[in-house]
């Protein structure tokens, strides 16, 4: 099979840096760009010196890439919020003329198409995940300036989006808590086999979810040996949960979310505490949550009794969920873990790529966890 | 003021270390006794090298303690449950006759009688926590073997029940969750703020609640870059919260708890998910608190926004308490923070005894938080 | 290529679980045997669920092990030693007569001795390191029982003995201290750009080096948050070192090594102070050692000024070496970092499993390191 | 004893927060100025929330102080070299112009001597470390501007200089490498019983030390689950350690020094490899320091065989010091273990204080280590 030709915009974050480090092991992919504005002209060493003895090209500012040249058939888009959506509006419709300018050797309008033609897209950031324009401009504090694309866009929830993923042109990777919540509670709603109120996810995770930002909140001797909420009642995933959720249900579905903060590089986890529907028990929800992922390689279900830890999944693509009875009647308590930046960010993007381009999806996503 | 003579019964676990910690800078005591039966013989300093510089006395094995010379005023008992329970029994009722026969020097009966009379004891076990003899042999596998003090005994959950500690002769400390819980939730349940239903109490704990006791699951390798639940609608500490909060709201009231071991050493935070009554808001519920803790030193209600975290607490016995409204309208958010080892456990002890021998209730427990 | 089939004894420790992760991405093994004697009978799931989803033998007793019918081409020892000695001289000897009498069928002696032709044996124990009898004896604390395969085993640093490994029947894998010391210091020697006298390792360990048995000191609580050094002076690692120091030089070195425990799971890292030979600077000893690994794909010479961390080698089989010339003339500090389990455990002996069935020397141990 | 007045010139940072927690528990001191500059009009509570809970003076921009009416007694000044050295020159000598504006109301000549007569200083920073003016201008990469209270200061190594340090009017805390070395390594040069060439200091610290700025090496997942020496040949301390072992020496001595980083927020211990003096043993050593130490609280020589921790001093102002023979004939290993922020600095700077002011040595440093 041949080689496709992939681009990392913003490749000197974790997510960047992750994409990196599982892709050099991906038979069919050559990885083309690298940038990174304020690390541009420094190789990748410089910025991540564990991949310094991988063969790549140095790191680029994104306004000195010559696209035209370049060839590129997919690039990933690990850029924050807002700057992703021009970067992509640009690479899609070559409707950013700044852009263009970068991009147009011989004729604008010839290549820009050219690139429209053939690019695909996996956007990592938070610009294309939520659908209603108001939402997104309520959550992130801004117009949406790409709003066509923002219909346009797939939201790459692999294991329940397959079919839209394979044929999409721009695919939005979900946010790592939405991943863990949609995948245990989608296939729920969609049975029928739970309430749709009363959804409460109590949510962990380690501090690469931050990324690689200067942040006092994030050094290591503010986060080590202690652990808190933040954005309680108010983080920016709960309406892209609640969108996905609503979907499923065919219903307005509002849930409580707080994330935590705990001293531990990766990993992801959980709780949620859900309503029963009439005459169902953990038992039953278990039971639909293995028929959904029997076939699914990274999804596990586990039996009555075994807990889901983030050490089972570290590294890897896997996602562990299990169901537990509440003592409470009526009540369950499902348990979900993931890594934060694999499932939950450059491992599903890679996902979505093998399913874009016709790889197995497993290519270069079969590493086991890292335990201890 | 004259020195009281207190005794350290289980002086090897963390909770004893943390009794010696603290107690090493109060005025008016002096530890007489520390007892470890594995470890008997040994100065306090090879068990723990960092309390190696005080002076005090070796450990000892129970069995060869000789309890008539040692004229202690106060036991601390850090053993195991259904252990705390004998060992607590002969120190009180002279009823058990093994350990009768080491207290009496002379003459059995007045010398039993005598300490009976004069030792008061507080009990850092689960063993005189549970009112309800069935209910503690359900959740603690076997029948109580001293029903009567079980009864007579009062639940130290300090600034709530002073009163009844200051004039207690045996003190049940609370366990290291329902302690953070309690001091929550019982003062909302008074002031009929919050519903009696669908209380779920989400907690994370630092691994030193598991004890010094020698298990794979708490290996340094097993734990560290990781998080897991565990206990799952099967914990111990559930029906010691019911029962106080069915005290409270006088009626019986049933919770969803989840405990979490979080990689760090100290810390406890519990997020509580509660339905407001009718009419009640997060700023009403705040109101409540800070007005029950307005004079203690120890609980802080924190002002709006602002968030408890572990670091805020390590290493004193304060507790962070903080309100939030949540996104669904009528619920609510509880966020709860203290060390476990402190007011989750041998903190909590020494303010009651404080209380029980008319010392300052801070005495000894000034120390500011240690962070980072 | 056909697959060979693999045994790994001792499969319920760190190690073992490392042969485990690795060799499931190897084309050409097949596991065929896993051994865990306090474990027997248990999948491998219930001792490391981060591994279940693999599709692998239940663990059985070492006793229990039908040798005969498992037609294995290699064993994996991860046994302690002693224990590794006797297993080992059964299998390559069938001079052991209990296991002997599990590895007959029909007839003792042809069995035996078809067992001692075929299978070849990667011993990951202590038991083979040591070529001198009284010195294992001294340092290990009983006498040898199979010296004649102490004599016949290949000391398995791969990158300094690739010949010798790869006709090799039985391979001793060098402990993890060694490798990283010795893949720094031998050429160094063996170049005459260092003195032999006034070597001084200062080597810091993650937690997992200490294994997966229950002692107190490994427990989370008791490490986390402090470091201290521990068999100082005294540690069995050092014989080894010189004894391999000792061949490169040509005559006797001795060390000083002191080796520290630091709170994290993986990694090594060895600070090593030395004196330049006459007319020697950093940069003469980086020359060597960068002709030395010119062509190794896993051992990095970092260039000057670069600072090796275990955070670039985690899960991975890399080695990062540098070269610091110190402030005092004539002196130079060598920095060397290595994941304890992979190219100092795990990854060394898959390593060399490849050179000997001459399968690529990189095969399933290509995986990049984990950062963050 | 009447409270002396005291203020703290760089609030925000871990050694100025440090300096609170400990101060908060001294009977004769009153904090009565905080000073920060980018925090400038914050409550302490909202820098640190660890503290908030202590009744203490809002933080005041440096610019913005009103000296006069403060009327200090002390002032610990925690800001950064170079601003440290203007600042105290102005607190002393009244020669700052600028800083003259704002502490004189009245009379300019009259007031700045008033200060220059009581107040006295405590420096953490290392402006006043060097004697050298041209070791200064070396390693800090500037001029001195205040070269007269460069000689004048003394160099606060509380136990080696007590009766200077009584009488001081400017104290220059040692560094918290420094601190560690110099404690075990100037009475063993006093003694001559090791040999001043040849030293080698490998020392490991917890993050904090890196203070609470903002660098991107400082973050938790650069720093968690790895380690990494730095400043290879190159720290800062290595002057200073060497300007105080050669004034104990009455030579030259010049060290090896090499600090690494470890995943943990406080605690440093440095492994020492020293040459013993002719017909000098580990038991010699040990003998000098034991001697040496006898009467200090804060100074623990352990036994032989006993190894410090840095968990055993965590929190609190002790040091453990322990003497070990080396396997090599003529050489000692020395291990030293400290909690950077207490004894490393801000312990250490109280401690000389209560010398200062004739208050007893160990005053609100009593507090046992926290552990675990």
């Amino acid at each position: 099979m041949q080689k496709i030709r992939v681009g990392i915009l913003g490749a000197s974050g974790y997510t960047g840096a992750e994409l990196v480090r599982l892709l050099a092991q991906h038979p069919y992919v050559e990885i083309a760009l690298l940038t990174a504005d304020r690390k541009a002209g420094q190789p990748l060493q410089s910025v991540f010196p564990h991949l310094g003895y991988l063969d790549l090209p140095d790191l680029v500012a994104i306004d000195d890439v010559e696209w035209a040249g370049l060839d590129l058939d997919l690039v990933f888009c690990a850029l924050p919020h807002a700057t992703s959506q021009k970067i992509i509006k640009g690479l899609l419709h070559g409707a950013d003329d700044t852009l263009l300018d970068d991009m147009i050797v011989v004729d604008a309008t010839d290549h820009a198409s050219a690139i429209q033609k053939s690019v695909k897209v996996i956007d990592l950031s938070a610009d294309f995940r939520l659908r209603d324009v108001e939402t997104y401009a309520k959550w992130y504090g801004g117009e949406h300036t790409a709003p066509e694309l923002q219909q346009e866009a797939v939201y790459g929830l692999t294991e329940l989006s397959r079919e839209e993923v394979k044929s999409a042109r721009l695919v939005a990777c979900p946010g790592c808590y939405p991943t863990a919540a949609l995948l245990s509670l989608i296939p729920l709603l969609l049975a029928k086999v739970i309430s749709t109120e009363g959804i409460i996810i109590d949510a962990k995770s380690g501090v690469s979810g931050a990324g690689r930002s200067l942040r006092e909140s994030n050094l290591f001797t503010e986060v080590a040996e202690g652990m808190h909420p933040y954005g309680i009642a108010a983080h920016r995933h709960s309406p892209e949960i609640e969108q996905e959720l609503s979907k499923a249900a065919g219903e307005g579905v509002y849930v409580t979310f707080t994330p935590h903060l705990v001293p531990m590089n990766r990993g992801e986890l959980e709780t949620i505490y859900v309503t029963l529907a009439d005459g169902q028990s953990g038992e039953d929800l278990r039971a639909v949550l293995s028929k959904q992922y029997a076939e699914d390689h990274f999804v596990q279900v586990l039996g009555e009794g075994d807990i889901p830890a983030t050490r089972n999944v570290r590294g890897s693509n896997l996602c562990q969920i299990a169901v537990f009875d509440d003592r409470i009647p009526g009540r369950a308590i499902i348990v979900v873990a993931i890594d934060n930046l694999v499932k939950g960010s450059s491992g599903q993007a890679i996902q979505n790529m093998n399913l874009m381009f016709g790889f197995p999806e497993t290519l270069s996503l079969e590493q086991a966890p890292l335990f201890p």
